[in-house]
């Protein structure tokens, strides 16, 4: 039997709380969605102002970065015509996100879960899901 | 009327195993996919550790390998922005995988079935695809 | 943070060996799928006759068992026009089944992982998912 | 190794030139669809005034006919609310089709491919069907 940590709703709301913090400060009304670590929806919200087309695309990058375990920035500069990443973009139903602002969030060096964020630029959204995990750290004091 | 050979389970048993050994071997835990000559899944591991993304991906690079007859590395190289072949990445229902990891098994110069392994790099996927149909031919004596 | 029991794949493949020796027994060749308690595929395995539609629906199966938590066979008598559970069988983009064949496998009272047969009659399907359940009890003593 | 016998393309003309014989008979212009035992289409006829949205019924039953085994009225009776296998309608990405007129083909009881017919009722789209497998065998002298 494998025993598998895996995010709270409240440890969720804490990444949330996170995103919802970073993009207040930004100005960027963000889509951010939390998966747990096999990639299934947790918590997500739309601040007033978010775009409707970022509701997938968070919740997409979310579930990159837990299951396929990179920052989804890593997969969109290996997913290059000629590199042999190419056409990972199109798999998985078309859910698998090479945009910036998709992280898998980790505990001990195990995924637990994923956070996304859409609406703004790639780097935007970067910032915006790095904080969110920063915070979480901060408000948790779990170790990467 | 044609006369088909196909993988028996017996024996896509045999290339599930040539991958898992492999995989040990490099301490990668991959999931392989093995389909028959037509593209339907045989038999399919995710090793523990495995990717959760790389379920589908490994399930679509066996049937691409059966199917459109070429190692999808091979793909890979042809499907590049401004070469003829850019765009077979997103037919087939998005079934089409060009990623290295998948390959045809073949018998006597006829295709019987496809291999595709996903979780390492795409070469890393290759290596473990091209070993399971190593194992293949040296545990049942079928020739290329 | 919430902890998980997950199947091994060495767990799955008991699974899986429940299902063939049933199968065998029965003379029905099947399909047989084996997920995680989050329906993600583990282990798969279309015995030589097996139905390629079922396939899919093997895989479906097991994924209900597993996330809706009941047996399919248990929605299927739910599912019924007029009934308030009628319409289930499209959801979560037509893979949540409501034929027989797929069930949760617990252990000690949580669920571990899925199990899905097809390719016989519902009561067939169900008959060989029970023995593939009875099947990882015997092996592994884990209690229900 | 397992032998597998498959219909030729000429093979699979006769079926179409059966079911178009049959259809201009009965002055119902018809989709016609056959596949292999694997269920990919072979060839496909729309004969003029055929129905647009009958071209991929057509397909799906004889996918349905081929992979399942079973004539596609067959599965409409036995797919009903409170039968087991209710819910089989929308399984296969929508592809499994339960309106008559999808048959199996075999040739000395090995299913060689499938026949699917659409644009007139169910029961005259599987007189067309049954009509094409008629044709098919005195015109071959394949037993069933």
């Amino acid at each position: 039997m494998l025993e598998i940590q895996r995010l709270s709703v409240a440890e969720a709301a804490i990444l949330l709380e996170g995103a919802r913090l970073k993009a207040t400060e930004l100005a960027i009304p963000m889509c951010t969605a939390v998966t747990d670590e096999s990639g299934h929806l947790i918590t997500f919200e739309r601040m007033d102002g978010g775009k409707i087309s970022s509701i997938s695309i968070a919740i997409d990058k979310a579930f990159t970065g837990a299951v396929a375990r990179k920052g989804t920035h890593v997969y969109n500069q290996l997913c290059v015509p000629g590199k042999g990443t190419f056409g990972i973009h199109v798999t998985n139903g078309g859910h698998f996100s090479i945009i910036g602002g998709g992280l898998p969030v980790t505990v001990n060096g195990a995924i637990v879960g994923g956070v996304g964020v859409s609406s703004g630029t790639a780097d935007e959204d970067l910032i915006v899901a790095e904080a969110a995990v920063a915070w979480f750290r901060e408000r948790t004091g779990f170790a990467e």
